[in-house]
């Protein structure tokens, strides 16, 4: 909550680094975990006061993200630690390079490596999948969204990470907007009736989407007032019939079974937004390492 | 910390479930994360009494891990919610199987899913690589183990799917354990100057770690008194050299550039160690889903 | 979390009482303050082991709001005091009656009453004011709903009584949809280019709302293609002219300077939402006390 | 807790803002429900790095109370935000005026506003109210107290707020100060048997009250050596009674059905204290705006 | 705060535990910080869900106290595990005895054992030496007490056990009641200042205390009013001329330089309190052990 | 998390003061027990900006320790009080003498006092303890070491102050290191099994420690493999034929019943480690006192 000031990003584009209370709970969590009753390596060999300067280099190509947060963690371990960034926040490099440095106190430094790394290699392989699924349907009118198959406590962070690679978020959360699945459907007693009472239920700010499994379901849900649609699991030739029978009284999302040897297809097929749980959930991660250098 | 009896595993294997504060309090991160200030969809659209049957099933072959957690977060929602396994917690399958089924209360199956499959398909991918690195070392005297590459706030879960996966575990933290890397020796003026200080300070039953990254250092490390030695980027034929040189004084620990290709040859040097990064930044996931059966 | 079984309410409709953490760390939170190091006079005075039987009185004309929360906050006082509600959740009388009783050690009961009786009063009267103001637009299209002008650390909780009221619920919080106001029209650079930022960040199921101070922005906003507006501080014949220049585009929200008094005639306009700050910020208590009976 | 420098007060009267880490919890509580995962429209809208003041206005007659609060609430978002009070805490203006000016970045200054002003609406409307008591009951010997039926998580700012106001604070909690009400001394076995018991737990600077609901249980009180003593609902005539009756061996309190009418004949009895539980929980709120400037 | 069922003192005497959050917090905080992340050793070398029965051994003359914390202990960690207790809490024995048996999982009894004995070895030292300055004291009108001089995070702890011992509590801390020492009479401007402004902020219960040095402040502060006045580390002469100076004006409180050779000396000099840092920061460990019997 | 700036230690020695969240929660914990909801007579008699300085002085002779955690303390109150230690931590003297100096705002000073004195006081007693005992064993093999009978919530300050005190730590908690008992070796079924689980589950640098308490127990523990084993309650002639049995093959830890007075004869049996509990449960305090001088 207090971190604003250190997470202003060196970005120029506006994607919101989330400057929350999660995020300050996860740093320190994982600082924790790693760090528990002290860095006994440390302690035992390097003079509390010794000063130093490191840099972080991108190993791999790609999206470089989490930068903000790689100030967060040492300035959490030691605000006299200075993060000098070298690169821009959501930068694509194909070549090896150097994304920041940091200077001050060496303990700081060096406990605090491992945390800021596994962030950030995590971060940017999410950014750099985004961007990859991004310029995939480039020229279509599908969006890339995400999903919630995220890593547990990482929510926040992955869903900046798909935003700084360039695609979109779908809601953040179970309390931030309604999608009506099947058993939600099956418990309210049908799609007209789940749909009804969630809209009843909605802010004015709020759609609320509806997932079918065939024609015939989103047929009902055009009827029952639905302006937001999930086609689930559909192939590339439904969707295009969906977006036909739909005829623009809804926007529609597809998801389920989507890849990148079919992503283009499916961006073709007229739909408004494609999920993909595997911006998140199988990104991989991009290689980066802190070397000493004084 | 109140969880330990949610947390019997099925196992018969003793690799021990983290039943600590850590875990909880990731738990609670990600369900707070997942569920905000409520699952506004099954608010409006299932009643608060609903009763439903839900079962968990693993769509892809590998090694389940996580039961035992699973229950751990249906129960945090709901202590109602009845948690049945019906295979044991690291078995591996080829084949698409129901793992567990869930009884009781359907709003807390429902907002659970999300936040209890994120878990699952994560521990069970980190399990599932660690066994297939195990199984490709047998027969050697090299035992294959972790690092602290591991995901954000998840580590003492990661290192217990390691574990069921039949890998074992280097250190948990920068607490737990002694690992002198080439900073260190820096700042302590020399490898034989920070094992020194470095056993001074470790506890009767800590052997102190120092990285090396040519044979003469090794070399150095061995006169300094030092029983376990980390081989830092050393090609096989150079831990050959290692294995010979060290000639039982002390310990040695294989690692970086190692991959599935070369894990075979590797073991095959007579190390006793390999740790591996992507057992827990690599490992994929495996994937679950949930369906609600009544 | 853990306490989603204590607050099945009694109530038949579904509003959704907010079984978040947020609710338990406000109960936890007040429970400290009033009791602290511990409740001297019941520990100098009551055998720790002694059992009681009480009742909560309703002592004026209202809606009763928040029995799920008191049985929440005897049950983290002492799981074995048993929570009895006596009526519905939501229910209105003009008589004097028992809400609920309580039955179990007496220390709890003691130590608990103050703290669930503020919660009381104040949910209550909250309630109470919703739905004054609701039958109040009967018969129009408009709906009544509430603002962020909520007392600190009781938003979810006043946000539900609003809605056992009868009204609805504005945004959740700043994370909860889009919006803007005139701060963010003039950093931005004006409507449209506001209103364009925030639909590039918006998730599928999020419509941004954009607030006008005049029928001049109220076109600009339209022609920027907003489908949200909120009119500020419009008098009732702007509210009319706004509705008939909108034709249906977007959705109207009358808000500010709105009283019981002119509560009808804002509703006969033809604005679609109306938001009352007064609904939680001077709601008014309703008095409630508890009797041990035996 | 970390907070003593920002909550310096203008004040020159010694009142106490209660630096304590409940005003912390409570603070990031409320940040937390309005901010949750981030200010969506000030991030999509306000470049991060945009700068701003803005005036905080005082728009009706009242007492300011909570402007080091506010200084809090901004600094917790953002340490660079400067606050600059125009008025002093405590002071009275029947005038609109400018209470505070901010200066720094503008996404901290537009997050905080709405729970910046929840805050001190509120803290000012119990102010007013408390000044309005204390000045009624001028010139007699009672002094005007608060209760414990203060807002849940708001109990040490709002007995702040009371003392600002110029009114008094009763206990602060359950563990601060003994007060036997009917439901101990049954349960003590009578007035005798419950003040002795309470007595012999009572530290050396701890007087302890009984409430006494008759002029006989008023002498069986004072014969139990009772130094304080509560008169629950007495009406005037009774309040006189009583103080003759006690003739100075204790100090009265008079609490129950005391309201602004009849608040001046209460005090003309003769008693020592009066409580007031509207001070705290039906104060209403005083209107506040923040308004940017630049 | 969940724990008052736990909590239930087979003690008949009404001295208190402290079910309060505070207990929570420090018995969380001291088993994670024995546990971490888990008990390596126990995970190891027992099975999950072998069964034990233990006994707890007092093996030294004294005061067995907390015994119902020890019940708080082994619950958070399983709540399967049964708490037997076998004599009462507050009891004393000459002789080596069992005071409780504990029945249940294994591996929380063994995870659990050092955390339980640290807690009761010193609560039953505190409570031991207030039993014997208890005793010294009897016959006289002085009351031991206790004073802040308390181990860091075990304040309400101990200060239960004084009272288990039998002696008395002063305040609880800073929040607890007026102490005005040498530091605030100088800031205040001299003592009648300093008490003159500690009455007016005092609540209704509370007698504001100030310390005296000599005999002079002794008399400016019952002229300023003062009811209750601590003296300095007078000696018993001193302390003589104190009481007859009083003569029943205000309570005094003995502190300094008392130790179990003067402490009868002291108590017949007529003062009301005798204050004891050494009850609590100097009282030793009483020795306890937990032994597996099946 | 954020203090280790505050906590950079006077000492040149490298005994590592733990800059851990642990100590950051048990400062938080003690602060908050202390001053709970606010220092009332500071807050009545100081003005909110007044200014002091004070001294710190040693009145005993011993080894001061804790200079560090001070400086946190009053950091946490107050940033603006600046702390300048006079003597280095961990020094000795024999003498009365100022330890440190405090400068800034009064309130802050006065509130902080009694926590700072309480951790200081206790902290010197080990620190004192502990180099008596090392001094004791001075020209022998073995290394004084503590246990884990710490005081609950203050583990790793008090391993901190052994260190200070020259000694040596054993391990932190039941995550740091396998310590096999009695009842571990029971459910395992026998000494080899257990010994040989627990190895399967150690980290390359955990040496497993096996409890011993007989010769004959030493010969089966040596024969499964053990290079740690704890002589429990061994007397010196005992020792002496484990030495002898022993012959190098594993390093030897004598425990229980070991005091002062025997210290020196059990240092020279040739043990490696001597564990004294003492040096934590019953080190006794050094007195300090804090004087305002300014």
């Amino acid at each position: 909550m207090t971190t604003t000031p250190l997470l202003s990003a060196p970005s120029t584009a506006i994607v919101g680094f989330p400057a929350s209370a999660d995020v300050e709970a996860i740093v320190r969590l994982a600082l924790a975990e790693d760090i528990g009753r002290g860095d006994l390596t440390t302690e035992a060999t390097v003079p509390p006061n010794a000063i130093a300067t490191a840099q972080i280099l991108q190993k791999a190509p790609g999206v470089v993200c989490g930068l903000p947060l790689v100030n967060l963690i040492f300035k959490t371990l030691d605000p006299r630690i200075d993060f000098i960034p070298e690169v821009e926040e959501g930068s694509f490099s194909a070549e090896r390079r150097v994304v920041a440095r940091l200077e001050g106190p060496a303990p700081g430094i060096l406990s605090g490596e491992r945390t800021a790394l596994n962030f950030l290699q995590r971060l940017s392989g999410v950014a750099t999948a985004s961007r990859r699924a991004t310029e995939l349907v480039a020229g279509t009118r599908a969006r890339v969204i995400d999903t919630r198959k995220t890593t547990p406590g990482l929510r926040v962070l992955e869903k900046y990470a798909v935003r700084v690679g360039g695609a979109s978020n779908h809601r953040a959360g179970l309390d931030d907007g309604f999608l009506i699945k099947e058993n939600h459907i099956r418990a309210a007693g049908g799609i007209a009736a789940a749909v009804t009472r969630a809209q009843g239920r909605a802010a004015p700010g709020q759609l609320v989407e509806v997932e079918v499994t065939t024609l015939d379901e989103l047929d009902e849900a055009l009827a029952a007032g639905a302006r937001l649609i999930l086609l689930d699991n559909f192939n590339p030739e439904l969707m295009r019939a969906a977006v036909a029978l739909t005829d623009g009284r809804a926007r529609l999302e597809a998801s389920g079974g989507i890849t990148h040897a079919n992503l283009v297809e499916v961006a073709r097929t007229g739909v408004d937004f494609i999920s993909l749980g595997a911006l998140t959930h199988s990104a991989g991660v991009l290689d980066f390492s802190l070397e000493v250098i004084v």
